[in-house]
């Protein structure tokens, strides 16, 4: 049975996602109906990364929502969570969450947190959704095709660095990651750079409006939503070595494959 | 007369400023009126920079509707614009327009650009407006109030850099300004850095979000809105040097004075 599994992912025979679609974005709702208090609230923001601040009871609360659907509905899937830890992780189809991903922002009263949803099939992401709720953005992709609010979305088809927008978390990461000099080259071939990042930055990637996203460090919960995402819009998602982006700790995202290119050799230069 | 005038601006006697604050919030509303269909929409985003683009046609278009507004309203009041030039500028009162703060941002569909509305009385700033439309965020100060949407707002009362968090443009127009260890340093000693910045970043400190804004680069457009905003909430603003802010060619506001001198004392180290 479980070679039979394995030889299904190896193949990437698609599952049927018909009933996940329409589930993947309730979860999404639910979370965003539980945090929404806590955003832009100046006693959230004060408590920062302090243990059982305001975001703390936020991100738990929102993920214990999103289990309960999640056991209710679909009682043999897993659970991989930030907050609450793993359940039956090795489940045919298994569910990756992360309800605040962005805390930064979040506690910055800045509307560039997301919620991050991932749906594995035998360990693979097939489905996954980011949600940035105080803009009314939704987005789901299933490796195949990705809509934002329902409709389709596709990458910009830019290829050079030039004339390319980069978007990352905190230019700190970067240079924490490989020497200093690569990345600012990285940084400064690129036409545009902001640290619009996070979940938020791949979004703007599948939607059209940046051309390269990148994390040096990512976990799970991070990644999972993001893969089917990406290349559901037509871009290439890989880790820093050009490797499968899921498991990961490294994430690349670009609107071409000659753009991925591009980043990828500057970085490793 | 002409020394009345400036005997009245250096003792900081007050105007009576009734009649003009539902005015600027209706010169903020007309403008995010004009501008909203340019917003979020690929076809903007495509053009980076050029001449005739969208861009510049949403911002032409949003201060030319300013701009009637205030000529039918106060037609003897002068105008400053960054896209049609000065109107009558040695007026007692001018309004000073950026009807597209962060043209970045907007170009990448990313909801941290804003409109600025500064009135002068005799040549120095006493109203001022930031308008984030997509978020519904309108902030107005007299230099002695300053409303979110007409609540009151204050600073944060962050003394210290190492609990603060900085947000500017992009860390490297700061480099550019100022010898790299010392942005370096600023960026290092505090909390959180981030690059939400341009006329948001100030939005973010007078509203008690983010507790340092500094832009190394400034115009008259640009600064004028952001003076009544800060100092009604409580904040510090000047150049970098600690010069009076209006006319000026560099910014620095802060959210306490404690802080602001901090701040100013490791830029110029």
């Amino acid at each position: 049975m479980y070679f039979t599994r394995h030889v299904v992912c190896k193949t990437r025979v698609s599952p049927d996602l018909t009933a996940f679609r329409p589930f993947i974005a309730e979860l999404a709702r639910a979370s965003a109906d539980f945090i929404a208090p806590y955003f832009g609230n100046p006693s959230t923001a004060v408590d920062f990364k302090a243990d059982d601040s305001p975001v703390t009871a936020a991100d738990r609360g929102a993920e214990a929502v999103m289990r309960e659907l999640i056991t209710k509905r679909f009682p043999d899937h897993g659970i991989i969570g930030e907050e609450h830890g793993n359940l039956n992780p090795d489940a045919e189809f298994v569910w990756v969450l992360d309800p605040i991903d962005g805390t930064k922002s979040f506690i910055t009263g800045v509307p560039l947190w997301t919620t991050l949803i991932g749906l594995l099939h035998h360990g693979q992401p097939v489905l996954g959704a980011i949600h940035q709720p105080n803009l009314g953005q939704l987005v789901i992709g299933d490796n195949h095709t990705t809509t934002l609010n329902d409709r389709p979305v596709t990458t910009r088809d830019t290829t050079t660095l030039d004339t390319a927008t980069f978007v990352t978390s905190d230019h700190r990461n970067l240079a924490r990651y490989q020497d200093g000099p690569a990345t600012d080259r990285l940084i400064d071939a690129c036409r545009l750079y902001r640290t619009w990042a996070d979940g938020y930055g791949y979004l703007l990637l599948a939607t059209g409006f940046v051309d390269i996203s990148a994390d040096p460090i990512m976990n799970p919960w991070d990644i999972a939503a993001l893969v089917p995402v990406v290349r559901g819009a037509g871009g290439i998602i890989t880790d820093w070595t050009g490797n499968a982006p899921y498991p990961a700790e490294s994430i690349l995202a670009a609107a071409t494959p000659e753009l991925h290119a591009a980043a990828m050799a500057t970085l490793q230069v």
